[in-house]
């Protein structure tokens, strides 16, 4: 999965059918040392994530099956969740320490 | 899902049989501030997309699979949006402010 | 689907058994402008692209499965067209204008 | 598969159900020469890998089918193994020699 | 696909249950030119391949499927084939001549 900030909404009302009713958030995706991307990614989300949460971005088919069991959306991006923390040990790597099993 | 912008129209007449009767365009995707990425993907759209529009695009297996129940194109991308507008406030993130549950 | 220009075959004697009978092709990915990325894919081909075309380029699992109802071949990219024309305005996007619904 | 090192755990309460009870790491991955990428990957893990280990990264849709066969977990990268060693001669190719069959 | 070159074998003790009894190679994808791509890539094989071999990558949850019809391996690349030859005419497209259909 990948990490992002949300930084707006996006509406379109041409859409594919089984676009209805998604709500679609852009995401800016963050980088080592909470750099941004130069990228943005359109996810639907349904946990309520808003403009200047940092959440976790899941893309791919496997994702979209998730989403919905019944039909197929037309989507290759969800928020799956909104981040309450981290504790990154960044750029070395301290082998065999700091173990969380 | 990406953003980019429909910059043209593509033909091929020799083609794989999955790929008769449908529409493909150009769409040349936006990075972060409304620059223009590099790249250019080619998708199938049946939403009624032209030169110049602001699309949303998905990407990959899931998205081909919502296009056709009976048949599977040979595609990758497919637009899946008009858009109308966003509300983006990029490169900083308020945390916590301005929330769109 | 990626735009690309087809710039030699590819031999594999010793491969996996799906591959057996399969042409493949190697293709130079274009970027915008025409220019040409730094990549280079191999893609199955039975539609007859040769040394020099300029072809459509599916990618992925959706692409395979089309490729194939019977067996699943061990790729990830095919030649879905061989391009006959585009009319691509880039870079400035015209809103509203020369639209081909 | 992307080798990489986990640099942190990540926690998220508000989420979507499928992603109950997963524990998820941080992971950076790295490029050729031991050199880190500039991206960071979020993983499922369940065999324990933890802050300084250096692991092999699964992406995309077969590998969250291989995570679970009941439910579809809303995930795209997992933790698949944590690296013993390698014996790596990078750069230069010394045709024919050094054969591992 | 990608081509690349074969620069190692990795081993993992602790891991996933579906990887085991497969050799894990470390491939490093050729870009144009025959220049090395900064990426690594772990590919699983099971045709010989080994250190200096040239060698096709397929990636994805399609390559994943061909691999195995009674489990779903926790993998994302696989080696196909072994590369005899290529007969590349690259940077430039000499259009309509030099066809092999």
């Amino acid at each position: 999965m990948r990490i992002g900030t949300v930084v707006g909404n996006i509406w379109a009302t041409r859409k594919e059918e089984g676009l209805q009713g998604l709500k679609l958030l852009i995401i800016q995706p963050k980088n080592v040392d909470g750099q941004f991307s130069n990228e943005q990614i359109v996810a639907a989300d349904r946990i309520g994530a808003g403009v200047g949460d940092e959440v976790i971005l899941t893309m791919g088919s496997a994702a979209v099956r998730s989403f919905s069991t019944t039909t197929i959306c037309p989507i290759d991006a969800i928020v799956v969740g909104i981040i309450d923390g981290t504790d990154e040990v960044r750029g070395e790597h301290s082998e065999g320490s700091d173990r969380h099993d």
